[in-house]
């Protein structure tokens, strides 16, 4: 677990596509958010509190949290400056980058000299068991894509914020990088060894009380030939009561892979949902959840309405309209 | 790639079924063999010339091979005494073992004190890229397996024997400990990092002449909940031309999960083959391998006429009858 609240440190950001993970904290965790701190050139801005170091520490933050995506996979001089110094002052640093923290020698001596933590939310701190299959308490529901990064994590983070808030139990469940930084617990699926990936996500969404839902956030798709099998890992080791089918319908070939049509939200639900049965046979498909973000209102109304009439299912854009129609597809179940 | 010949050390193996890894190498690799070594009260015996390590270093061993498990995962004293002595003689020592060589500070230090390698085939040495799917020259046929542990490796291996004696250019592709012993190269594939293991399966089975097949080893089971992202990542990162489903017949549940049918092979060609097409639009499912060890012999045969005319396919018993017809089913192709 990380310790919260966090400064979120945007470095030198080019723009705010590359702040995804402090964006990602602000919107969904704002209470873990004191502020934000820059380096001269950054061209990202949360629009939260800049901040010193040392404001932030008098303000109670506890981490640094890596928010931005580096350029050329380096952690720059100018950065390591800034975290051997909040090393020094007291934080902990949490990040998500592919070049991890322990590697960088400076950050190594700096945490032990001054009893603090590097979390590389990265690298599995945990040593999974194999799944068992067994039939665990509680519900759960799973966001499947057409694709990836067509907004598996944030249907489940949406769902969960509206459970919350009609006083329904609900856990969000990061299974990576970004989801664990933003609820400081989960399991980095991606990096898991291929023989425990399952058991991970059982281990992640043990047994639990009869009305409380697990929203298990999604990995890659079972049509995306890179990662499939990791998705395959999350509908058998979810055990899934629900799936949301997830799509981005503007999207020409899947993502990496210039040769590999998206497929249907039909051929999504016939192929995920015997798959997820196997493990759960009251699995169903409760609603669809489609990123409309390149679609005007009017026609993200209307491809909406196209394909709830299509499929029979709830098909909501969470970002523009909310979760409430999914949570109330759940709660119907 | 691990030196060839090898020395079988099949230590105190109470049965047969302990040496699995030296059977296997003596049935499918007997040029590789140059005898076994024994300790006190081994159960097992493979045929072979009982050898001293000098006797086997005389007839040329390079390395010696632990082709059996050890009782509680545990490297004996007894083990210990004979693998130190291996390493100063000049031997390589080549494990599966769950618990590593490498972590055996007297193995490490005679390792490093004569020069001589680790080779701990569990674990990869190789960083796979993440899998891009493009197609790829040449043909491929996987087994995939209504469960864990009906017959997939040794189906690849009877086929590809039958392949070489026919003169068809072809490679069995091994994906796990057992498979990579045998033939002293592979992926092992249960420990390869989630993110890249159909990266794996590419490289294992690269562009070749358009007329040589690679028989990749299967792992798991598409409906077997622990390993199913394990398969997965096989039927897509492998681009098969050709599936081989695998059965076991007398089973009554999967394999580890008592509370899971076994699927028909109905099932399994209905769930495998618009998966493997999804990576080969061209794949067909070609044949059907069946493990009839716990049938007689009229039972086994009247099993497979059954399934043949079930469903239109081959259907053998590569152990019992050979692999032909499934080659001849691969060659029609």
């Amino acid at each position: 677990m990380i310790e919260t609240p966090y400064l979120l440190f945007l470095g030198d950001a080019p723009d705010m596509l590359a702040a995804k993970v402090a964006i990602g904290i602000r919107d969904w965790r704002p209470e873990h958010a004191v502020g934000q701190i820059s380096l001269p050139g950054c061209g990202a801005d949360l629009g939260l509190t800049e901040m010193t170091l040392q404001e932030a520490l008098d303000a109670g933050a506890k981490t640094l949290v890596i928010g931005v995506a580096n350029r050329g996979g380096l952690i720059s001089p100018a950065w390591k400056e800034v975290l051997v110094k909040a090393l020094e002052l007291g934080f902990d640093i949490a990040s998500g980058l592919h070049n991890l923290l322990r590697d960088e020698a400076e950050l190594v001596a700096a945490a032990q000299a001054n009893g603090r933590t590097l979390h590389d939310v990265r690298v599995p701190t945990v040593n999974y068991p194999i799944a068992n299959g067994v039939k665990r308490s509680g519900k759960r529901c799973l966001a499947v894509g057409t694709d990836c990064s067509v907004g598996k994590m944030y249907t489940a983070l949406a769902m969960d914020k509206e459970m919350q808030a009609r006083g329904m139990k609900s856990s969000f469940r990061a299974t990576g990088q970004t989801g664990i930084l933003i609820t400081g617990d989960g399991v980095p699926l991606d990096a898991v060894i291929a023989d425990f990936m399952a058991g991970s996500i059982e281990y992640l969404t043990p047994d639990n009380d009869e009305d409380h839902w697990d929203l298990i956030e999604g990995q890659g798709s079972l049509f995306h030939v890179s990662y499939s099998g990791v998705t395959m890992a999350l509908v058998h080791g979810g055990q899934p009561d629900a799936l949301i089918l997830c799509h981005e319908p503007t999207r020409s070939h899947m993502r990496g892979l210039p040769d590999y049509d998206v497929p249907t939200l039909e051929e999504l639900r016939d192929v995920a949902l015997p798959l997820a049965q196997r493990a759960n046979k009251a699995c169903q498909v409760v609603g669809v959840s489609v990123n409309t973000q390149h679609l005007s209102e009017e026609e993200a109304v209307a491809y909406l309405k196209e394909v709830e009439d299509r499929m029979g299912l709830p098909a909501v854009d969470p970002y523009r309209h909310g979760a409430g129609r999914l949570v109330d597809a759940l709660a119907a179940l």
